[in-house]
């Protein structure tokens, strides 16, 4: 059992999401996801209230080279969303009522995000990414807006801060943290071996 | 021609250094090294003197752990160090100095630097890792401290900024910048395709 720990505001969370099933699934290892929020981390952890990638513009142009970069190595389709990061909130709430379908949710919300420029953030685009793999938009929606799925993306948020979580996406197996897309080779094994 | 950029100092310069010379020769690709100094970048981006993974000890203590996972994952000695970071400018000047013995120089300061726990800012303990390598140590050590070795660690230093260059190490070819030792692959691939 590997976890996928995940920002749908997060580029590299992308192309993790893009890979992780696949990968696992020839490995013989599952997948259970996690989405979270990364902003509480941020700001508990740096004192920022935007993406390390807008503080920090040096670290960000090279980001969005590097994306270019990995999603044409990966056969991914990419463009630059036109705003950065957005509001992950509600597809956050959204996977997590969604049930055995949060992992096509997550991609088409990952690709509605990366590949589309989609505003992620507006119920009407998750309804219909949650229609589009099957499910039903306003009922998932209603679901999303409930005590209970708001709770649960608090606790995994809090969940990943105490697993020394600092950034997305990450792959954890047990108590051991992979962080960044680039890891996902090396957990698969880590999952394989314990 | 694939330019690796270090800092004795950098934890994640140690596990390239040891890859890069073994795995650009079997891709055909020659190696120019690149010592700079990230303290001065560092200081320009984001204000502080100290490594930021000791002002960020959550992200200090994944590098740690991440650091054990990947020499044992690419067969190196590995022994954490007991000062972080020390100090790299005379080890990069030596290594400046050292002319066509760049190569293994850099490789015996770090192994002395990461899998010895030596201090590698002391002039006997580079000295002694010069002639380890075949190397005049006290010569070396002369010419690391004229004024053109000096000239060149700042030249190094201010093309590392100008090329968006963060923290270490990267791998360039042309103006394609690429971070992490984890992209070594990516940045051989594009030095064979351009």
């Amino acid at each position: 059992m590997l976890q996928f720990w995940f920002d749908f505001a997060s580029t590299y969370s992308y192309v993790a999401a893009m890979r992780v099933e696949r990968e696992c699934a020839q490995a013989g290892v599952e997948v259970e996801y996690k989405p979270f929020l990364l902003g509480p981390i941020f700001t508990d952890l740096l004192g920022i209230k935007d993406s390390p990638f807008n503080v920090q513009p040096v670290r960000g142009r090279y980001m969005w080279r590097d994306l270019e970069r990995l999603c044409a190595k990966h056969a991914l389709p990419w463009r630059r969303p036109t705003v950065f990061p957005r509001n992950s909130v509600l597809p956050a709430r959204a996977a997590l009522a969604s049930g055995e379908l949060i992992g096509p949710l997550t991609r088409a919300i990952f690709a509605a995000h990366f590949a589309e420029d989609q505003e992620i953030s507006n119920p009407d685009v998750v309804s219909r990414l949650v229609d589009s793999v099957g499910g039903d938009g306003r009922r998932v929606l209603e679901l999303a807006q409930t005590p209970g799925i708001k709770a649960q993306l608090r606790a995994n948020t809090d969940e990943a801060k105490r697993l020394g979580i600092f950034g997305a996406p990450d792959f954890v197996i047990g108590e051991e943290l992979f962080f960044g897309q680039d890891r996902l080779e090396d957990a698969i094994a880590w999952a394989q071996r314990t």
